[in-house]
């Protein structure tokens, strides 16, 4: 029998008794560095290499991400070699640190946190104050001289360890508390002494208990091998795993876990935690920008519950902040984190964004990574990195992820416009967004689905919002700061966010929200502006934003790089002059059927295709030409001198034909055709699978009058933009659908004769054409060695590429593509990224044999795929000539091409 | 400028003055043999060739092909040195046939014949007589003894000169004959004396003159020039271009053009003419076949005009003559034919047709050639020939077209039916057909073009009738006898024909036919049965035909030479049977869908098609989960330890719906739905392209139900066959529609599990199948690298590998493929036979890339192509397993596969 079981995919690395699996760091002994990133995940490399660079760095040690891969692989096991490492490492932190795991009159504590290759924000689970038990906690007190801190940590460890490692919901400790507090009357934390502690720790270990069967465990190795392994298995829970689909980031890479020292930033008011941008992650602007609070630890101040001070006087002022900056508060450690600060813009070229925390008045350094910033941020923090020379040119063009540009050449709200302002919270991403609102992630995700904007308003987020912030234009929040969850995500994501609109009073039951005496409920629309903090009642209008500064000074590096030319799609002089202030430097695909549906055309559209024969037909025709060459010598002014690509004309003639029957008597009404005989008509052009069908070069041939009228209208308006002395643009004459080359020379003839005519008549014999062809299926880009001959040009169609390689109709595929998605078998949308292995295989087959028959061959694309970075890349690889895509992904394409070309060349 | 005109295709050859334009033949010299076919054309090569072997030949000359070509690239002019190269010829001629060229005593008399590579009977122009004027009229009267002969002679001559040369109309000659036949109340021509063709050679002669303004050319010479260009030129005219259309010849090849001396059959009674075959091309018996008409001109047994007497007695008696056999009349004249007989089939090897003329008592041979044959008679001719040892059996299977044997496949009348015999003709080609009387050409294209059965009724046929022959089923003639235009050209094309049916009086303007005091209509049904010659009213039921004996021994042969297995597409048992009858070696396509239609079923499969959760299809899908399985026994009963490919369901859902009001009412009505909401659901399940939408694996991946479902109606078959006792078939169970290996790996792994519940459920182990996959879409040809890993075997889906290949939906193509194929852009209809250059090209890298990763894969091919020889042959090229086609077409593809491995082996 043969019925096989899919075959595991086995990626167990062989087990050998040498595996490193633990990677010290600290004074005493560092053994990663910042290179190691695969291995140590972002956060533990850059402790070590913060440890190298002579840091204060709390000492700890990284469990590798290959250990995370190993664990799954082996039910969940560790290898036996593995502890002895922890052992070691646990002992170089008691040298550095001068205490004991386990001590119960010094006692070691350590925080587990996890750490992949690349941040995922909010999305894994941590353990601070690990070690403490009935014990310890009373050598915690002694030390720290402080009983209450040492039985508050206590009931944080329990409450954390209870909830990320023994699975006690979250909410059965908050009740417990919440219990004690109203017993007590008692509104705030701080006002819960040592013995109210005492008492929370104890209901909280009888609570952990009573919901596992056992005990809190006591004893502090049990309590690492616990949180490690809960580590590990967050790397494989729901909500990390829709972070990393969203973000395209692979299962295999896994997790590191970070074990390291304790440090306190709530042991007094000579405490405090923050976390900071070595430069403003909103602006760009070269300023150290970073908020912290005085006797908290780390997770307070990104989980946005109490306002956060300013680290400069110039941050406070900014943000019109009452309490005071660190600069005035704690100046010595301002003084040390802004020496750290410039140390580590120099050594890692780049925006930090950075963790610390000051125990007893001592800085720490508890984690930096690349700072998220705005895309123009972005821009500028490249732009003036290369200008401060502490990067390249090249580096700079490197830095902007080309996706990004999109926020900045979207429309702003318009300054002029009348705006009900109702209320203001932080600028916390950038972009305006007008929506709908809705204050559940389903909710917007849902509504999204149906076509709506939404504007997407919580208390605050979380990482269980996510779905619902990607589904969302806009996220307004009522609570947190610029670091919060809302705000980091949303910036990551590129949404427009306004956070902590403090008066913003949101009820989720009601689905409602009240600011001052208006309500609004979930379905009334709003405009948030994430650039000003301001949120609007209604919908604002926008306008246009500016392309000039840091912009045009990164685009003209890129231009300076890239290889590939980028044209742009446009039909009309309007498109054509968005794309050529986006920079584009050609139309790489006019589709002349967009004149065709023109309101005053339409009727004469209508009677060419239903003419029984061809003197109707050219009838039609005739009354459509002057309509045409209008429109191309309009095209061509704008275009002055660069190359323009006319398809002709491409769908199946029944998409002009009205469906609806009151459509239908009108016509019929207008041609004087009885309706039954129309409808017969119509019928009889319907086509089953018209993507298949009879359109493209096959209309051409067929009804060689249609193509012949286009060139002659191309033709002549050329002739007109001339004889006005206008620049003309090089023509290029596309045609649509080619699968042999013979239908490529029999409308390439059609064209000849046309400009022969053309040029007879106006006595000139030097008009400039060239004719070619779309390669859009998968047997002209086999055959294109042939087509070759008879073309001066492909463009390669990836949209209809795609449909026929994959057999995959774009119209048709939201009833399956979705799912396909989900379970993996696209990576990404093939309509949006090029199936590079599939369809990308036609693309570089075309290419060579086309260019193997005329070197001279000018090739480019012309689908959606254009203008999608990873695309674009390929496309580079391939040595095509240009991408031709949309207006507004112009930029878009010239930073991906010019990116494609450096990395080409480091490659 | 850059309007450059087409290339014109450079066939020009360079000139050279030594270039050997004429080739001479007969007792004085012979410069050509049958090799030089293509240069010499058919009718040259072999005239050289009986000259050579020492038969009987008027001698003469042939002036190439290559000289056709000169001439059509040289504005119908000639090189300087064929004048030279004639002028010798002519000479020779001169010289064995002891007269002169022009010589008013004893003047040389010649004929112009077109004779291309292959035969096209009818379709080019001849010139006899040449030579004549008013000077040699009277030394042909003189030397002939018979001054009537010589005037016939000279107004035969006028008249096809006039006709072929000169462009009169043929009818203004026979409207001056018949003025002199009404004035001097003459019936027959015979009756007509010398003087009367006086008479009609001189009006003849101001006919021309009228005509053309120029006096009927009196010069041999110039009579010789105008006959040769006239034939050169007949190579152009349309329906010469039809002709070779429909027979697939290039219009390169040219025609050559044979000048030979005149003998006359029509000088007197120990004259005579005749045609003859060497075996009967219509039984293929080893019979001496021919017929021929005392005192009589060659053209004029061809014509049908007089009914012609037989050669042997037998054949006399086989068709229930009156007339006098050769044997019987010219016993020594017999006696040397049949020696000629003798040597031709020992020379060629082949059955032969002749032509030859009795002049004077003296035979001569004027043409020989391979004899045109039913496909009976091609099949026994072949086999005959093998067990005579005259060629090999790998000859014997070489020899007949694949194609052919479709005539022999199909039914035959079954003999008991009841029939109203109308009348009866000769047996002129085999098979019986029914359908409408037709009496035009252009009605009967039309008529079947509306799909109707047609049945073309002409009082003899002629080269205009062509298309409406091609488009007929059956041809039935009035006049003519077994080697009239009719009968020679239905056999060719495979078409039953009933020819000399005297009894049928037609009325053109009528569209009637009266048989005795019957009279039909155009419409009315007929039925003719080509192989007795029999004609019935009406339609008459038909049987299956017998496939032993010659038919069986010859596929015995084919068989032991291919190496391709031949399968067939059958979804039922009863396709199934006549699959295996026909030699099929397994089912490569069982379509499971079709059991969907199934009117018992069809309620249950919209159920689930309408289901809005997994639940209710689950329901739905159980209800025909037994139907399946009851299917699929039944199959594997039948096809007995053969293998079975099953495809699982392919087509879009929304297929299985109505989309007539009135069949959704009641479709409503059985769900108890309202009509509303059904439509509605309906709606949503419209697609743009279905043919690229959710189908295939993708229905499997989105509703895994429905494959599990099939997936465990397969196994519970088999299991059920096997307990029963039978011998299960090899299974591989298809998925269709994959583009990449995630979709196959799932589907396979759905597949899995459902054997293994299967096996456990009867507790069995051992349970054999295989999963494979459709390669129909380009992606999956390109990656079938990747594929392989998870296929057994490979099925190419060539139908839709064509459509997405081509961008070609083959319901649309209707609109413009007709105009397409005209116009040479595809040379054949790409869904018949594989477009080679494209579609073969992913055919081909699928084989290499799916044998790369698994070099065990098997692989077929399912799509229409798998029963088209020509595709067969690049099937077999590329190293494919196994073809399936319908069952009609195995033996066809049988022997196409064994031709491949013979040309494969010989190449």
């Amino acid at each position: 029998m043969t019925a096989q079981p899919l075959a595991k995919t086995d990626t167990q690395k062989p087990e050998t008794a040498n595996t490193k699996w633990v990677y010290s760091f600290g004074a005493v002994k560092t053994e990663g560095d910042a290179r190691l990133r695969n291995l140590l995940g972002g956060k533990g490399a850059n402790l070590a290499e913060m440890c190298r660079i002579g840091l204060p760095v709390p000492p700890g040690f990284t469990i590798t991400t290959e250990m995370c891969g190993y664990f799954y692989d082996h039910d969940n096991t560790y290898p036996d070699t593995l502890e002895n490492q922890i052992k070691e490492s646990i002992e170089r932190i008691e040298k550095e640190m001068k205490c004991r795991f386990g001590d119960r009159e010094n006692p070691l504590l350590l925080s587990v946190r996890s750490g992949a290759r690349v941040s995922m924000p909010g999305m894994m689970d941590t353990v601070l104050n690990l070690g403490l038990n009935d014990d310890t906690v009373a050598g915690l007190a002694a030390r720290s001289g402080d009983l209450r801190f040492a039985w508050d940590s206590y009931r944080r460890f329990v409450q954390m360890y209870g909830d990320v490692v023994l699975g006690v919901e979250h909410d059965m400790f908050e009740d417990i508390l919440d219990t004690l507090k109203r017993r007590e009357n008692i509104t705030h934390d701080t006002e819960i002494t040592a013995e109210g502690w005492q008492d929370i720790v104890a209901q909280y270990k009888k609570l952990v208990e009573d919901e596992t069967g056992r005990p809190f465990p006591q004893e502090p190795e049990e309590q690492l091998w616990g949180a490690v392994g809960a580590v590990f298995k967050s790397w494989m829970v729901p909500r990390a795993m829709t972070y990393r689909k969203l973000n395209n980031i692979p299962g295999d890479w896994g997790t590191a876990v970070n074990v390291q020292a304790m440090v306190f930033g709530n042991m007094g008011e000579n405490c405090a935690t923050g976390v900071a941008f070595t430069r403003d992650p909103s602006t760009g602007e070269n300023a150290f920008y970073g908020e912290y609070l005085m006797n908290a630890q780390g997770e307070d101040v990104v989980a946005g519950i109490r306002t956060p001070q300013h680290l400069t006087v110039k941050g406070k002022q900014d943000n019109h902040s009452d309490l005071p900056a660190m600069e005035e508060e704690l100046p010595e450690i301002f003084a040390e984190l802004t020496q750290i600060r410039e140390t580590l813009e120099k050594h890692y070229r780049e925006m930090q964004d950075i963790e610390f925390t000051v125990q007893s008045g001592r800085l720490y350094m508890l984690q930096t990574r690349t700072g998220k910033r705005t895309a123009a941020a972005a821009l500028k923090i490249a732009v003036d990195m290369a200008e401060e020379g502490l990067i390249s040119k090249e580096e700079a063009v490197l830095r902007i992820a080309p996706e990004t540009l999109d926020q900045l050449l979207h429309p702003m709200l318009d300054p002029d416009a009348e705006k009900a302002t109702l209320t203001k919270g932080l600028p916390a991403s950038p972009g305006a967004a007008s929506g709908v609102l809705s204050f559940h992630a389903d909710d917007a995700e849902h509504k999204a689905k149906l076509g709506h904007n939404v504007i997407l308003c919580r208390i605050e987020t979380s990482p269980e919002d996510i779905h619902g912030m990607y589904a969302a234009q806009g996220i307004l929040t009522a609570r947190g700061g610029m670091t919060s969850h809302a705000a980091v995500v949303a910036r990551g994501m590129g949404r427009p966010c306004v956070a902590g609109a403090g008066a913003l009073h949101i009820n989720y039951q009601d689905k409602s929200v009240t600011v001052g005496d208006t309500v609004l409920q979930a379905g009334d629309t709003v405009t948030i502006d994430g650039a000003t903090g301001e949120v609007f009642a209604g919908s604002v209008p926008t306008i246009q934003p500016d392309l000039s500064g840091d912009f045009e000074i990164l685009m003209a590096w890129a231009d300076e790089t890239r290889g590939l030319r980028v044209r742009a799609n446009a039909d009309t002089p309007a498109d054509a002059e968005t794309a050529r202030k986006f920079g584009a430097e050609g139309i790489g695909l006019c589709r002349t059927e967009h004149m065709f549906f023109e309101p005053d055309r339409i009727l004469n559209v209508r009677k060419m295709i239903l003419a029984e024969n061809t003197a109707e037909r050219e009838a039609a025709l005739a009354s459509l030409e002057p309509e045409q060459k209008g429109d191309f010598a309009g095209l061509f002014r704008v275009m002055a001198g660069l190359p323009v690509t006319i398809r002709l004309l491409d769908p199946p003639l029944h998409e002009f034909l009205p469906h609806e029957e009151e459509d239908i008597l009108k016509l019929a009404d207008a041609l004087g055709l009885p309706a039954d005989q129309l409808k017969n008509r119509i019928a009889r052009l319907h086509e089953a699978n018209p993507m298949l069908g009879h359109r493209g070069c096959r209309l051409g041939i067929v009804y060689p009058e249609i193509y012949a009228m286009q060139a002659r209208a191309i033709f002549a308006a050329a002739v007109t933009v001339r004889k006005e002395g206008g620049d003309v643009p090089t023509l290029e004459i596309m045609v649509p659908l080619v699968a042999t080359e013979r239908e490529l020379a029999i409308v390439k003839d059609i064209i000849d004769r046309e400009a022969e005519k053309i040029m007879a008549q106006h006595g000139i014999t030097d008009l400039d054409y060239m004719t070619g062809t779309m390669i859009e299926l998968p047997r002209a880009a086999l055959k294109a060695d042939e087509i070759a001959r008879s073309a001066a040009f492909f463009s390669f169609g990836t949209n209809d590429l795609t449909q026929t390689a994959l057999g995959l109709s774009r119209d048709d595929s939201g009833s399956f593509l979705p799912y396909y998605q989900e379970t993996g078998i696209w990576a990404r949308d093939p309509f949006m990224t090029l199936d590079i292995d599939g369809v990308g295989e036609l693309v570089r087959l075309g290419t060579e044999r086309g260019r193997a028959t005329n070197p001279d061959l000018k090739i480019g694309i012309c689908g959606e795929h254009g203008g999608d970075p990873e695309s674009i890349a390929f496309f580079h690889e391939t040595g095509l000539d240009y991408v031709s895509c949309s207006p507004y992904r112009v930029p878009i394409a010239r930073l991906a091409a010019a990116q494609a070309a450096l990395k080409k060349k480091t490659a």
